[in-house]
């Protein structure tokens, strides 16, 4: 489910901030909930600890100070914020070309209404199956690509149930026997049916034909990409070395953030209430960098099942439903030709 | 309303800078008045309160100023002008590809011009609707994405009133039974009066016909860019992070921004002047951060209500009345062929 | 005028490093100098008050010192090179896309030397107004969007004097009436002759006319683009954040960088040749912050009048020149086929 | 062998986490493991020597700490991350458009298919050989760029074996007097076989010929732009500085993290125990700084052995396979015509 | 000559790393060489001056200490590595946009010799004119944007003897009077000929000579683009300042970089060994902040005479070599069509 929130911030203001903030689905705070949960448990637990007379001797909370602090000196080294901004971009741009290819029939659709010919039934079929063929590729790919649609269509069968396949397109696609995967049948099927539609007489051109053919490649070439971009993801070394630097700086932040050193050493006066400063401020360091990694690792996979993914399913039914409406039901529906208000 | 101050920065000189900081529309200024004029205000009162002795005893104030002197030990941990300018980016990029999606109808208007041949009244009348329902489209998209347009055309019936729909076509829009958007409704209808006027004879070949159908299709894309860009944000979590990074840093700064400390002391020569440095510094920096996220929190929602914001309604009557003079005003007003200056 | 520099830096070695800097058109140099020679004057007189006994008591310079330190302490808060890191990325991005579509009619005129046959006059003189009308659209857009062109067209009579449109052109361009520009009218004309060309079969297909369009209207877009960057800059709050910043960051520095301090206290021994490096590093900071923006300056309004603008008057004068010996002096000139010297 | 791992990290979780670590093929952990545990034991050994009275004494330990410490002060003169950062990005675009081009016969398979009509001998061989030749002509790039290919086919005769190329085809390869590179021969037969397909009737129209030739266009672009790639990789002087940058910055650790200082000054209670924080940061910084590199050495050479790099044996194999099967063993088979599940 | 290093760093390897190490063409140290002896000559000499007692008071010294120091403090003002960054980042786009330009002939080579039909000598004169007029064009946007093909053909006459233009074309060329480059002309030639061949028959359709006379266009585009890019570099300043800032940088070194200091102050066990440390790490740091500014000026003029600059002149034998190879010698030479090893 994609999370809408334009209206939110139609305008830059103060009151688009707070409504900002307070969305819960796809925010932040969901997405951070249990871990921060966690690690402000941690935090207490680990608190206690060094507080407590229980478990440590005044020197050893000495020497725990200045453990604090060479952790503390040493803890910029690693580069968080710099590998997070370039991370986060490069997973931003590979969003964005997954989003940009996610395949709309409509072109499609509106080429085939208009140059394939006919209000018998068989031209009807013939328009209904171009566009169905190519939702069908598209429910192919999408299975292999998405758990959302995985899901839904565990077999070819729950397919041909959905009304996306008939059956013996199904036996068709099974009696193909090649090891690799085969997207390309109800795509070569969609344009087969063009060349059928020539021959009939439905298209009267050449030049129609091909034209609605390249249509039908500019989709498949959307749908091979998304597969390309599964077969192929960001070498995992780079996810990998992000996700874990920023879990490590907080597990040791978890030590080195007990002490209140000003400078390396504890303030002169003593007050309970400084020990809150490193507690808010290590709050805030991890609802934004470790905030910041979950946009990554939600933006990541968008074919998965975060609130913000891509709702694959919803545009395979949307697709079926408005491509035939386009090819079937509003076939040469135009309205009477009138005179417009501004005529002169 | 687009705000324009190129002429401001036609040269790089010292009063084209002041120029361009004096402009209040548009303005990091007028984004900023409000909320500055907030934080000005609440630093004023927790100096009051941190200065008075009404409030505060002296040792108070001294750990006051260790409270201070920890916020601005760690308050270099959120990694706010980083994770602006990430943003910013991926922010400015998007409104980049919104921009050059918004949709004008003048190289359609053009080839329809040029293609459809004939004076008589259908003729004219099948040009002035292709126009139109290209427009009529675009109507219907930016109602469902942009505020200033719904707010122009709250129901179909204003749109008919302002004459780019007619009341004939409103009750065929109604008329097909779809729970998805219908944008491609009028789309239809454009292509379908392409075949019409082929088969009457008034487009001379199949291919000038697909020629027009290209630009009616390539205008289509943009505002399915436009609407999908609508139903996909960049994800939710991405500004709720940044934009709760700067308003909490800010808030930390009223109470750590109070002390004048020069590596951790007071400066040996008390003066009350100094007071004025860390005041000055923090609404400087206020401007610059706070602004910097203006920017991006204006360009969020490029369709919506800041003044910088795309014209949207301008955009549509200007395309409508452009489109209609090219098709039909202008149509075959070729000034006399006469030789040119530089003949020889 | 643009700047071009290639020559200097066709190797990499320390001399190409001199001879760039030795540039004074477009250089750095002089688009800093009366701001350098401002900052430095300014450094000087606040340097004199600092030093002097007459205005300022020992007791009062350590107080400076004190408010420099603190100045100093604090200027971090503005994110200088960060801000003007991404800022000027932006920019440059934009002015790559103004360059690229500033618009070249070679395309148009080599296919219309082609595709449009014959040499008597009629023929010559469609061939030189496609052109010629292509280049006129150019001066229409130029003129409402560079000051060059603005400066050199003031109306259209001047354009007319110029040659590069007839009287009676400019009657028929004033004759249209609305209220918004009128840029697609020449290329209307433009697209109109190709029709003419076409029905008096001087273009042997309709496949031909369509592709001399496509480049036609390939030109238009760019021009389009350029005029619709106009109509929508960079959001005004951007730039004026960004120099806003630049510039008050040095005027703190004027106070900031007058005291000598090594971490927070005068060096022990004392040696008036301290004060050259402050000042020294401050004139440097200011040569290559104030530069960096000066580059931005420069280029987020790329068709001004600095040095490195583009020359819009020599593109109008060069299209109109070069395409017309395209389509009219050059026309059918291939020279004897003969066989190279490589045949064998 | 690519590395997928898209279904680890479907949703944005902790254990999506864990599952992205515990991969070993193409890991962080399997590319650093041989160095890592190279630094390690050199850090052991230095620490030895460090530590042990036998090899230096007291004073000397002395100097090594200031030694220590005056590199722990100028390490940040190398700007290590920065440097990572951007060369990163520019390497992850580079393989991106080398992954986007690695040629996919998909296309141009569908287009044949459609277009070249019959099923006799001869048309069937042409189809198959239209393709074959596609194939042919990644196999000879792919064997002049990437070392899995070369090493499986390191003669043109082990081409013919593995059935991409027959006897004779090869024969008129070698008869080819030229010294440079020859990819462009199985392309232009195959273009030609597409005139020969049309001059027999099998192509229906000139158009649709035309059609196939672009799309072998298409395919030899993208191999071609691969060859550019291989001739004109990311100028040598570039991942020089950046590996030497890192791998010079880690030897210098070897000798500045031994010692154990806060502020310069060894910490006031003794405890062995503070000799583990540099360690385990220098080896954290190790893993992040170095894994960080790595992702970059992997990706800069897409077309090499590493485990994330693209398979190009099974993409020739596929290609032959599944373009094959399109334009001979489904050609023509299109599924029975029939009413779909939604039909009213 | 550019420099390929791909099978070093087929694997992500520590010998991988070692072998780019090693490289002397192209490579870092090349570009060094010279910039750093002169640099570590001017540090031993300051070094002297420094430490030796004839030139410098021990008190002097002190005195340089703090000089040092204070330099030290303020070379932060200096935002090298983030300067080098963002403006390498924009230099390599640029790289890449003239490398994707540099024109190669294979496609229009192909779609002419399967186009243009005809054994005989005039039929092989036009297929082979076309090409030559192609690669022509391209030697004459060389001469002016590169000087290793400016040094090549000094003149047209050297063209000529090198056979890319014959006498009487060369005739042609001056006897067109044009103040503006006149690059177009042979590209018109070439399209000229299509129309020739068209007129005879050589060509079967319009629709064919309009591909080849596209692929023409898209040359010459590529052509454009590369000399616009010489007309129009980056604005002069940015170089300007960037490479200003690396050298003043390293220069203020010299001075700073002689005192040892720890936080400002000796440290205590005196040691010869300690200048040993600033010396190395300034040395490695010329290194790296040079050596990246050098991959900068290397990249700035890709046609230039760099190790690393594009191979103009190769590019344009190979071109017209492989480009005559296709359309003439392999005219019509596909092998037999027989079955494959799969047929079945």
């Amino acid at each position: 489910m994609t999370v809408s929130y334009n209206l939110d911030v139609s305008s830059a203001s103060i009151f688009s901030f707070l409504r900002l903030q307070l969305r819960w689905n796809g925010s932040i705070w969901k997405y951070l909930l249990k871990e921060l949960i966690f690690f402000v448990s941690a935090f207490f637990v680990v608190s206690f600890i060094y507080r407590s007379e229980l478990f440590i001797a005044p020197e050893t909370r000495k020497i725990w100070d200045n453990f604090a602090a060479l952790f503390d000196q040493t803890m910029e080294f690693i580069p968080l914020t710099f590998m997070l901004g370039f991370f986060v971009t490069i997973i931003v741009r590979r969003w964005n070309d997954i989003f940009a290819n996610l395949g709309w029939v409509d072109n499609t659709a509106l080429t085939v209404a208009n140059y394939i010919r006919g209000t018998d039934e068989r031209t009807r079929m013939i328009r209904r199956n171009v566009i169905r063929y190519m939702v069908l590729t598209q429910v192919l790919v999408f299975r292999d690509i998405s758990l959302q649609v995985r899901r839904r269509f565990p077999t070819l069968e729950s397919i041909v149930a959905a009304g996306f396949m008939l059956e013996h397109e199904k036996e068709a696609f099974y009696n193909v026997p090649l090891k690799y995967s085969k997207y390309f049948l109800p795509i070569q099927w969609s344009s087969g049916l063009l060349f059928e539609a020539r021959s009939e007489g439905k298209i009267a051109a050449d030049l129609l034909m091909n034209e609605i053919g390249k249509h039908i490649i500019e989709f498949r070439k959307g749908l091979a990409l998304l597969s390309n971009y599964d077969w192929v993801p960001i070498p995992l070394a780079y996810p990998q070395v992000v996700f874990l630097a920023v879990r490590s700086y907080f597990v040791m932040a978890l030590i080195a953030r007990q002490s209140v050193l000003l400078d390396g050493k504890p303030p002169e006066q003593a007050s309970l209430l400084y020990h809150f400063v490193p507690f808010l401020m290590s709050i805030l360091q991890f609802i934004f960098v470790v905030g910041w990694m979950k946009v990554a690792e939600s933006m990541i996979n968008p074919l998965g099942e975060d609130d913000d993914d891509f709702e694959c399913n919803f545009l395979l039914d949307r697709n079926l439903a408005v491509g035939l409406a386009i090819v079937d039901d509003c076939y040469n529906q135009i309205p009477a030709i009138e005179k417009d208000m501004f005529w002169c």
